[in-house]
């Protein structure tokens, strides 16, 4: 594989789209064009590229302007209006701007990433076409353990001998599922095996591939629900494997949208949002008051949450 | 009209409707039953009533079982589970009950409502008939003069010469509109005005009536994005108009997902959002710092907001 | 107004705009650069132009190529792929081209226009600033009777005295119930009328105005959703006003998309549909039988829609 | 496993279920009712039931008379107008219905329908939950060689050593390769193997498991939607698999919405849409001339599709 996780096809495919300069009347984003086309690896062989975009951080103003009017002109300037849109969960104008990736990616995170359905999707078939023998290995750094505080997530790192049988099972069962799925097809490296055989059709042979196998898509979305995407995606509680395309996506963002970027993170991604019951705890801390959790009404789970969004403050 | 602001025809059709009980296997609800088909009054002729459901606080539950699994069963009595997907935004188990409505209501109301996209709607048609000699004319108690402190909404209350004169504005100016679009389209009454004359066709002559107008629509959309509207068009930022048919509607929510309404309540619409500066300067203020607004980074608005959201705590 | 109903403000706008050439290496459409920002009069006062735009024809066979695989650069080209798509109905493709338009429109034809939801908004706000004196006034060759034929539709024109008379009715309605609102909102041409009065809140004083008048929005929009949007609204049973915006956007799809737009009118626009009956009536018919409608089992009106798809052919 | 393809446990929960019957005033369908909760066996270990429906026929006949008004009730009968409906496209009253599947499914299958964006979801989740040893197996009625005439679908049966061999390939494959799943989540049965060892978090062993491992949602949509699915999936050139769950649930419709069911038969799955072209060459064989595919502008392939749709049929 060529730098980027792409193929020697795709590289030169990637040189050509970024000498194409032409010219346009449509605003840009001069920072995003430097990374357009270009692979951002991902994983151990995936990759993300932007490879399309409308607008930017002024259509986010322009169309808010169109609805809150004239009188906005004067009152606030653009970086503000985009912060107050944010923060008002105005999210009509940050529909406005459009990207669309080309992702390279595990098919069990494709399953995660296309329950967000307000996105267009283009994917590689294996009706039509053959898989490549591409899987996704999990580096030592990400062979976690089952945790044992949630039962959704990942706990301490596996090591040892244990860690290297299950490197070699996945890595062992991932290449025996991929020659008897080439045995089947009874293609191997595009040739005929077996003149006297039929092969089986693809669209069953590829049932028998792990589901580590890597995919290919186009992906289109509005800005508002990219952020959507990258407030789940991104998120501690998200996958590791998706949340390291949540990043490199993000990435992409911060130069496309600088301004709206920044108001995501300080309105969103790291603001706190307190219950009924925690903020009337919240207030009554303010005032001098000792706070037990018994006489807030909050379960003991909600009580944590609740000493962690005011960072294990001591009481006055 | 007849009481709840329909027509006898309507009253009619609901006796019927609430007459013709059966029987079914399917999970229902039954304080909302009490309440199926029956119309609210909403402002001066308007209504809601629900038509149909679909689920309950059960099949919240249902849905979430089967993404998390047996291991919640054990773990959580049920109104927690609820509890818990709506404090962390699990929201597609709440896709799982739809319900459906029929409204009547003045057309520019109607345009706000149509902004939620994620929902369906069949809307009586002004080309295929004549609309109805209805009008909204606010009370009196809403007869506002534009706010001064906000760009959008209502300040004090108009009084006097001032609100009697618009008052008749309003009503002479629908009733002579609605005069002029009957004699446009040659009737009156259901009757040929001057039968040497075509009439307009209905597609054009209804363009004459005020925005006031009252329209009816059934629109059904699921909990998710029921609850989506109800807190943004239950918000004291919206127009009143439509507020009331919010707070209607809320009352037909909790009749029947009690359980998830109350979540909402509590984990959404009284929950407070503190932005990332905003939630800085609580840690330091819940620690004994005093803090003031020039070492936070918000601007006024923001920093006035978050007043508002700590009650206006005196720091100890 | 300028040329192509703008403001003088927007013209400027526009102009500048329409210099603001700068360098991408996106993909662009040459032939609507040509006529990107320049606004399409269309109606009395009313206007689209297309203020950006993603991707072109090539952007569909690119992802159209992803989901078909390397088997497809062979064996189809170009416009035969995006023609054999549209044939088949594989939509996808064509989600990934988007296109953003403003657009000045009466009222009464956004609320056919929002019915598509797969779209977004940004709309001008009544609430927050006040509406320009601008009504939509039929031209006399638009101002027909209702339709005798069908429920919905227009018939013959309206003549002589009786045009004149809804002229007359459309116009002065129009003027009085704007002067009414600025009266309502105390403020005529930005001036306080009377220093004694409040002046209501706009978004009351609003609903007095005939659903008549011009409003603005940015819709934005994928090529998918946008054919589909023009197969119902081009439609000849399309309320003419709504229609007349339908073609002017037509004009631009077809400098963007030139291959995609072709292959929409040979295989959706202009394509026939012929039912089960109506086919099985076909097969007789080529076979040189002669059928009679009592022996399709076709109803009267789905026979009439037979014979007018087939041209009114007599049989041989 | 029971009949149906579900656990011991969840033969229990149906049986509870199809016994809990309660009153309503909501319209129901009674053919439905008979079949609610009970699975139908879908492939080797599939299945789908209907667990909840909301409206029937006459929701669909009640939202268009809200559309179209009172002139409606009296031209057509409700069975017409529902067809009146599906032959013109007019397809939002469709939607006023709405369904609800509990499905087990092959995890291929699942990726092909969760395509459809416009429903609700809420599948297993493999990372809370440790995945059932269920794989599909094609029955060898379905083991067919890829075909040759189209890039997407399947060929003759592949029969005898060929048929074997793979039947044990994938048999084995799947068996390992839960196995080996097993032993990096060190459980077997439920029961720890090792307790030296950590074992693996299911979000990252699951990785290992073959795409035809059996997964479970709740899926739900309107019968608008519902139908486009049917209208894709039901056909020819899907996939045998997906197609079967596509047989299944029209099994649950023509029950549910008889009406709508045969107007969707006639109207869509048995119509033919004939091109521009094809048109033209249709009307020219009417008036009883000789068309030859070279004077139509047809392509080869456009030519054999409409020869196919006109029944072969020669000219008189």
């Amino acid at each position: 594989m060529e730098p980027g996780n792409v193929t020697a096809e795709q590289a030169g495919e990637i040189e050509e789209q970024r000498s194409g300069k032409g010219t346009t009347l449509r605003p840009s984003a001069p920072l995003l064009e430097e990374m357009l086309y270009t692979p951002v690896p991902v994983l151990d062989r995936g990759f993300v590229r932007c490879v399309d975009y409308m607008g930017n951080d002024d259509a986010i103003v322009q169309a808010a302007r169109v609805s809150y009017g004239r009188g906005t002109r004067k009152a606030q300037d653009d970086a503000n209006l985009v912060r107050y849109l944010m923060r008002h969960q105005h999210t009509t104008p940050f529909e406005m701007c459009e990207i669309k990736f080309h992702v390279k990616l595990p098919v069990f995170v494709a399953r995660q990433w296309i329950r967000h359905r307000t996105a267009s999707v283009n994917e590689y078939s294996a009706r039509y076409s053959i898989l490549d023998r591409e899987f996704y290995l999990p580096d030592p750094a990400h062979l976690a353990a089952q945790a044992t505080s949630n039962n959704q997530g990942r706990g301490e790192l596996v090591e040892g001998e244990e860690a290297i049988r299950a490197t070699e099972l996945l890595e062992e069962g991932a290449k025996r599922a991929y020659g008897e799925y080439e045995e089947m097809l009874n293609l191997r490296d595009g040739e005929t095996i077996d003149s006297s055989r039929r092969g089986l059709a693809r669209e069953i042979a590829r049932s028998h591939l792990p589901i580590s196998v890597y995919t290919q898509w186009y992906w289109k979305i509005d800005l508002h629900n990219l952020l959507h995407f990258l407030d789940l995606r991104g998120d501690p509680h998200a996958q590791y494997e998706i949340r390291a395309y949540a990043e490199a996506i993000e990435g992409f963002v911060q130069r496309w949208v600088p301004t709206a970027w920044q108001a995501f993170l300080d309105y969103r991604r790291n603001a706190s949002r307190f219950s009924s019951a925690q903020t009337a705890a919240l207030r009554r801390m303010l005032k001098g008051e000792t706070v037990e959790r018994s006489d807030t009404g909050m379960s003991a789970r909600e009580w944590r949450e609740f000493e962690e969004m005011i960072g294990g403050a001591s009481q006055p």
